[in-house]
């Protein structure tokens, strides 16, 4: 886009979407861009849905970058330190805000952004004219994953396998091998869906949870599957947009 | 305690309980102090009971003060800001692991600390020789939180009502006023257990939310199902330091 | 307090005491809290005083953590970052500032803590409305610790332990054991209360100033010195809150 | 790529390609993803011509936000802070490192980022095992550009314009309106090819440069003038890649 | 110097000397550049009191610009943030540390700069193989200054023109005017060697202590006066350095 | 000058110049203090130039630490972290914006410190109302310098060390010994004038340049030549400060 036509669209709309992910290895069978990959791909599914609603958003170029730091010992990973990506959160949105986008959706797809992506949105809170969102997409389906993947819901597991099958992904099907970790102390769970009792604590270096870097059952993943939950997803995700543009 | 006492509990043990909370409005009723004040008092009686089974841990003195900015509205906060809050954690940790302690437990009592303390032991991970676990006293009890109080679980509600009677905290029962939040976008949540499709956003100014401070139904609390929570918080908490203690 | 209860508070003063010291060894004899705690009471008796004269102030929980990095090398001190420190004294003058209390008296019991101190409430100058003042206890009673203790006056010396024992601060009087430092070069004094010539430096890990961490002699002190040097120091600290209060 | 076959590439070279640029505007002709696109575009180029010489690189997502401030007077342009652009690349480029990556050249696509690059490579100096470069497209053909195009050289000119034109980037032929900028003092230059005397200023808002966003002359531009350009930027570029892949 | 000289100097001793002041106002009679300027006489006497007793020693260029913003009201004052000045004094004793030079004396000129080289030292203390004093002037002669003039000693009085006097530093004689400040509360003093019982506050604007920006009594200062006390303080720092030389 | 002198001079103008340099090797013939000497002359004559056509400036104090880590393998450099130097111009230019110069000047003596000045100047530029100029003495005379010198210009050269004889700086003849710098790859290159194509990176420790750390041709220095390019420096600084002088 020129700026005259994000010009034009700010005279339409003033919601912008920023997918965010990050650069970290996924296993043996998933590219180490599949993150960001993933919540931009659903972000533009989500725009083609609202924009047949007559709501036109803005997409900004993805954050590539996130907090991988316990991916490292795999190589492809690429880490911001923690700060640094916190910053680039606040600066994308300070410069949308600026121009006038007051509703700003971050599209996640990379569970340990979660954290930074929360104080991020705090500090912008009393900086910001508007509202900025975390959207992450499996929190969207929560009820859906449960229903149609085997535990644990983890990192390049059944659940992200089968939606990286939905979106046409690029997935070495000949090299599907997750884990599962068998890490003490139990109250410690690698399972983002696991309810408690839990006990929270920074991850170790995901080679301890999974010698391939997948932890859960990758090779039960299904294109249906992935259809399945990515179908609601988009669904609720425009949803929730279609709500946001109304105030 | 001593540095020489100190010095004799390492020759025991590596645990450290770190209370953390905040000192921020809690409605009509409740002291400003109460989220460190509930922390502190569940690492007590955490301690007591793992002492019962020979096992020492030391407790700080408990972060009093934390990540509140959306109850500065209201006057008795006191908040860091969230830099200066992970900055204190990280500090705290770093010099009891330099002294020997590995197995540092943090006691949270505030839901508003959760992403700074991710943070911090996230950062943490790759400057201390040990392990920093962050329990949230409501993720050990949600199972019960569900079975014995009403939804919202949020702010000076009826499950923290019901624990501060437990613990023997003051109470201004004559001031039991809380609210529902009625804001939208309705994909926001204001219930720390309310199940998905859910969106995330800062806290909004907390009057926004109840007029009061209070969000949920405090009038509903009673020291019995206080206690019920509570035991079952301990219960649990002791049997999670039980099992770090083994490795 | 509840916040209505503060917010009744301010209808009357807009006065806060802040009590800071710090988490490090104190000798053989006394706790490692001595400091915030010392601080603490001293707060406390000062209310007392000034309330007795319908003056009400509002007193903070403590900052138990300082500036300790020479403590270090004894277990049991926890020592912010400087930085950190400055940070939480800001971040707290500020919420209180931000509520309208105007006129805030730190009350500090850590004589390390007073370069940062004196760092932090110049940043504040330019940021808040009205004045915090920084009250050292020492810095009130110079003439009656001369009168009263032998020199040095340095750490967990006579005069902090005659304190001590006026507090009722729990004192293992079988372990008062202080030493006198014979550190080169002879201008850095470990004394505050030293007249000159001097030139400054930091401190040494205190191991290299006293194998107990007592530097002085605690066995000299005694309550009714305690006793003496602490009645001035409350009857010259209301005095200033009265001065202040006035404007 | 998965980590597997990053792992591969790492066998056989340590060579990198970081393209950054900026999101900002570009006249109203060119995108403004244009800097980021072309830095890519020019990488991947470059990898194909070395590559027919055996010589493996990889090449990492593009880092798509810069340092725009001066263009945040137009719609669309997100600037970061300087500090958060030189965090990126320092983390960006130690990550890579410490997979292995010890030749790491960055394409840059945008003149502004040219001051923070620079800070950030000195300061990786001392972290980083091996070394950084800085590859400006159009340091490499300075000779070509005086040749080929009309000064000034600046932003969103003739020669940028024609270079779009050889990549095939989309460019809004019918809005081809470059201004020249009559500011005071005459010796701050907006034009990056300007001999001297000359002295240096901060950009001011790019509209005090041009009305339309594009300083000089863009309807000058072509795409075989550009295609010459482009032909040895790619030639010298991958001339210096085999240099270094030599050591 | 040429670095051979530094070298050459490196195999005689290992001590610097680092003149540190401010540029600041010094009311209508003394020049903005009285406290580095002074530091740097200072230092420079006493370099030749110990080169007599062949010890040398090596003096960087002052550290001009210091802890002012108090200052900021009179033209002329230029102010470094205090965050800003510490890294100052860091950087220059990291740099010599690393030639060698494992004793640095700061000789300071500005009672403002006093709290941030104590948190720099202090800082310090854990990255650098050796010692840093901070020598204020005034701290070797307080018996002097209290024998010869008269109080406040605070700000361009009596003592500070004495010594310039003496120093052959620039001085206009026809306006020597110094105001004594009248500000509450009474606890708070500006004299640096008044004597308790006193509490601490940051600075006001100069200008509300003083509508000169001068402090005391300027026009009892003399040339005799100036070289008795300057006398002392060179006779006391030569003692000082002779003294550190030994170790 | 004294406060009152700042404040009659800001009555007649508004231009200030900061000389700006480092501290650090320069071969073996020439002091450690030659580059903010050097811009501190240059300003000063060009100071008097102008006050020749009735324009007042004011010249602060030279800021004679930069950015020089490639200089420390040499005994006698002193070097800022670049964030420290960034700071310090900002610092020393808020201040004197504060007072009411609006057109201020970098005279800046040291190539290194380019970089970080650009950032300094962007990051100012929303902060303060007014411009600041960097004026690298070199980029006024580039065409002088190559009619005059040969190459390459880059460090304690003939170019650099023909304007020291002309600005009869100590230089220390029987010791003119530069090298030309070997290094790979060819399209990095160490002299400052080299046309493209050329490559950035950052410079490696100064003894793998240069064993003596002149890096060209110092020998062939003359007074003659420095003269006549320091009269053309001086002759478009003076015509640059003249131009800004009128708006």
């Amino acid at each position: 886009m020129t700026w005259p036509e994000v010009k034009d669209y700010l005279g339409k709309s003033n919601i912008a979407f920023v997918p965010v992910g990050s650069t970290e290895q996924h296993g043996l069978h998933l590219p180490v861009d599949n993150d960001w990959w993933t919540a931009n791909e659903i972000a533009k599914r989500t725009s083609d849905r609202v924009s047949a609603k007559n709501i036109s958003v803005v997409i900004t170029h993805p954050v590539a970058y996130g907090v991988s730091p316990h991916h490292m010992v795999f190589p492809g990973t690429i880490a911001l330190r923690i700060q640094t990506f916190i910053d680039v959160i606040k600066d994308v949105c300070l410069s949308l805000n600026k121009h006038g986008f007051r509703k700003i959706v971050i599209f996640n797809g990379h569970g340990g952004n979660d954290a930074a992506l929360i104080v991020a949105v705090t500090e912008l809170k009393e900086q910001i004219a508007g509202d900025v969102y975390i959207l992450n997409w499996w929190d969207l389906v929560i009820d859906e994953i449960k229903k149609t993947c085997d535990p644990p819901f983890f990192h390049a597991c059944e659940t992200e396998t089968s939606i990286a099958y939905a979106l046409d992904q690029r997935v070495d099907r000949s090299k599907l091998k997750g884990e599962i970790p068998q890490l003490k102390p139990t109250f410690v769970k690698y399972d983002f869906l696991a309810g408690g009792p839990r006990v929270h604590a920074a991850n170790p270096p995901m080679n301890k949870l999974s010698s391939t870097g997948s932890v859960g059952h990758p090779s039960k993943a299904t294109k249906e599957k992935g259809e399945k939950m990515l179908s609601t997803v988009v669904d609720r995700a425009a949803e929730f947009v279609l709500e946001i543009a109304k105030d």
